[in-house]
C-alpha cells in the first residue's frame, strides 16, 4: 500500500521522504492510483473528497492542532486522524510563553518607552512567588508552559475540561470553575485547543473575570478571541497588555485596529515551530503503524474534537 | 552593645528595625556613644572614619555586592563584612536573564520594528537546544540563572575564577580556559563580582573571541564593560545586540551615546530585587551572633573581593 503526501511544504516533504524511504511515498496519485493509498499525510488541510480513496485509513497531520480539519465536521467516520505530539514544541512555546509573561510582569514596553525618553525610573516590581499566572488548557504544552513558570516562581494555576493533577499547579475543570480559576489570574496564558466550547471563550465575560489590570497572552487559535471586546477591556483598565500570536485572519490586514494599539502586541504565528527533522519520525512510525495493521498513536478523538 | 543603621534608605530601616525590635539600633550616634557601636548595618557606602568605633566588629550589607566597601581598601583588617545571599534575589535576576535571553533568542526588538511596520515576516528560530548561553561568574545568582536557562532548553556553560560543578552546565574556570568558553557564547551573560582582576574584563579582547553576531547582557557592574568598546563591536557585527541594567555612572546621563543606539537596551538597576522584609531576619541573625560573640554567616573574604 502507499502513502500520499498531500500539499505538504518543501522542508516537511523533504523530512518525511528521507525518515521513510523505505515506503512508497507519492506526492499525487489520480484514478485508479488512489486505490493505494492507506495513509494521507497533510500540512494545514486534507483533501475533502474521501470517495477516491477506498482504502484510506490514516489522514496523518503534520503539526499539533488539527481543528482546520475537525471543525469541517466532514470527515467519514472510519478514518483515523493523527496529530504530532512533539517535545521540542512544547519547548519552543514555553520559550514564547516565558519570554512574553516576563515581558508583561516587567512593564518592559514601559520600560523601553522610559528608554526612549532617556529617563531613568526604578519601578517597583511585585515578586513573581506573588504574581498569579492562569494557563487555559492543559495539554502537553500548556503542562510544560505550567512546569517551567512554576520553576521560575511564578504561582500558576491551569484550567482544563477534564480535572488534571500536575505538580506544584493548582489544577481547575469545567466551566463551573472557570471564574474561580479567573480570579487570581495577574497573567492569563491561552493555550486551548480550538472546539466549538471553546471558540470565542476570550470574551468580555471572560474579562470581567480577571482582576483589574490583568495581562492576557493567546498561543491557542485566533478564534478563541473575540476581537471586538479586546479594545473596550484595555480602555477600561480591565487589560494592562495583550500578546497576540494568532489572529482570526492571518497574515493580518494592515488595516486592522490592533495594529495602532501600543498595549497589544502581535507576533506573526511563530510561538511554537516544530522542526520537520523532528517530528519526522514519529510520522513514519504512524504510517508504519497502519502498514502493520497496528493502531496509530496520538489520535485524534473526534467526539472533543482534539 | 548597640547596632548603627547607619543612612538606610527608609523601607530597609522599617524592616531592620521590626525584625531587630529586641536590638538596640540607633540611627545616629556622636561622641562617647560611638564606643556602643558593635555592628554597622549600611546600604551602598559604610562610613569612611572608623576610629570613632573603637569596639565595632561588624559591617553588615543590606545588599549582595559589596564592591563599593572591598574596593576602596581602607577597612581595618580587624572588621568583618557581611553580605546579604537571598534566594529571592536570585530568582529575581534568573527573571530578568531569562526575560532578556528570550528577547535576544527570539529577537523581538526585531519583531517588534516589524510589527511598527505593519508586516507580517515569519522568521526562523534556532531551537534553545541549538543555542548556547555562557555564564560569567557562578555564584549564587549565577548558579541559579543556569539551572534555569538549562531547564528551558538552552545549552549552558559557566566560566568562574575557580572550578564548579554544577549539573547540567558545562564548567569552565580561570583565565586560561576564557577563550574556549567564549567561542561558542551565542549569548554571554556577565554576573561577575567587581575586583581588580574582573574590572573592564568587557572589552574588545573578549567581543573578539565570540562567535559573530552574540548577544551580551551585563548584570554584574558597570564598571565590567569597557564603554568604549562597546559600539564599535556592535558596529563590526561581532556583537547583534545588548542589554545593560548596570551602567558606570547610574543615572545615565542624557548625553550618553548608548541611549541613541538601537540594539543597546539600558534598563534602570533594576533587574536584581531586595525585598528588605526578605532579607531583614538573616540581617538580625548576623546583628544576634556578633552580640553573643559567634562568626556572622556570608562574610567577605578581602584577600579575594567577594
Amino acid at each position: 500500500m502507499a502513502v500520499l503526501a498531500y500539499k505538504l511544504p518543501q522542508p516537511w516533504l523533504d523530512a518525511i521522504m528521507a525518515a521513510g524511504s523505505h515506503l512508497d511515498i507519492r506526492t499525487e496519485v489520480d484514478g485508479k492510483a488512489a486505490r493505494d493509498i492507506k495513509s494521507i499525510v497533510f500540512a494545514w488541510t486534507p483533501p475533502t473528497e474521501f470517495e477516491a480513496y477506498p482504502n484510506l485509513r490514516l489522514l496523518q497531520a503534520v503539526g499539533a492542532g488539527v481543528d482546520r480539519v475537525v471543525m469541517k465536521g466532514s470527515i467519514p467516520p472510519h478514518l483515523l486522524i493523527a496529530r504530532v505530539v512533539d517535545d521540542s514544541q512544547a519547548e519552543c512555546m514555553s520559550e514564547y510563553v516565558l519570554l512574553h509573561v516576563l515581558r508583561h510582569h516587567h512593564r518592559l514596553d514601559h520600560l523601553q518607552r522610559e528608554f526612549a525618553h532617556r529617563r531613568w525610573e526604578f519601578g517597583v516590581r511585585t515578586p513573581a512567588r506573588e504574581c498569579t499566572v492562569g494557563i487555559l488548557g492543559l495539554g502537553r504544552l500548556g503542562t510544560d508552559v505550567a512546569r517551567k513558570l512554576a520553576i521560575m516562581g511564578f504561582r500558576v494555576r491551569g484550567w482544563s475540561r477534564t480535572p488534571k493533577v500536575i505538580a506544584g499547579v493548582e489544577c481547575f475543570a469545567g466551566r463551573a470553575m472557570l471564574d474561580a480559576f479567573l480570579s487570581a489570574c495577574r497573567h492569563l496564558v491561552c493555550l486551548l485547543p480550538l472546539t466549538p466550547q471553546t471558540t470565542g471563550i476570550l470574551d468580555k465575560r471572560l474579562f470581567a473575570a480577571l482582576p483589574k489590570g490583568s495581562y492576557l497572552i493567546n498561543v491557542g487559535r485566533g478564534e478563541h478571541l473575540i476581537e471586538a471586546d479586546l479594545i473596550p477591556a484595555l480602555e477600561a483598565g480591565i487589560l494592562s497588555g495583550v500578546t497576540l500570536d494568532v489572529m482570526r485572519e492571518e497574515p493580518v490586514p494592515a488595516s486592522h485596529p490592533f495594529w495602532n494599539d501600543p498595549r497589544i502586541l502581535i507576533t506573526p504565528h511563530t510561538a511554537s515551530v516544530m522542526y520537520p527533522r523532528d517530528a519526522a519520525p514519529q510520522i513514519i512510525d504512524n504510517l508504519d503503524r497502519v502498514e502493520k495493521g497496528l493502531v496509530p498513536e496520538n489520535l485524534i478523538d473526534l467526539t472533543i474534537g482534539y
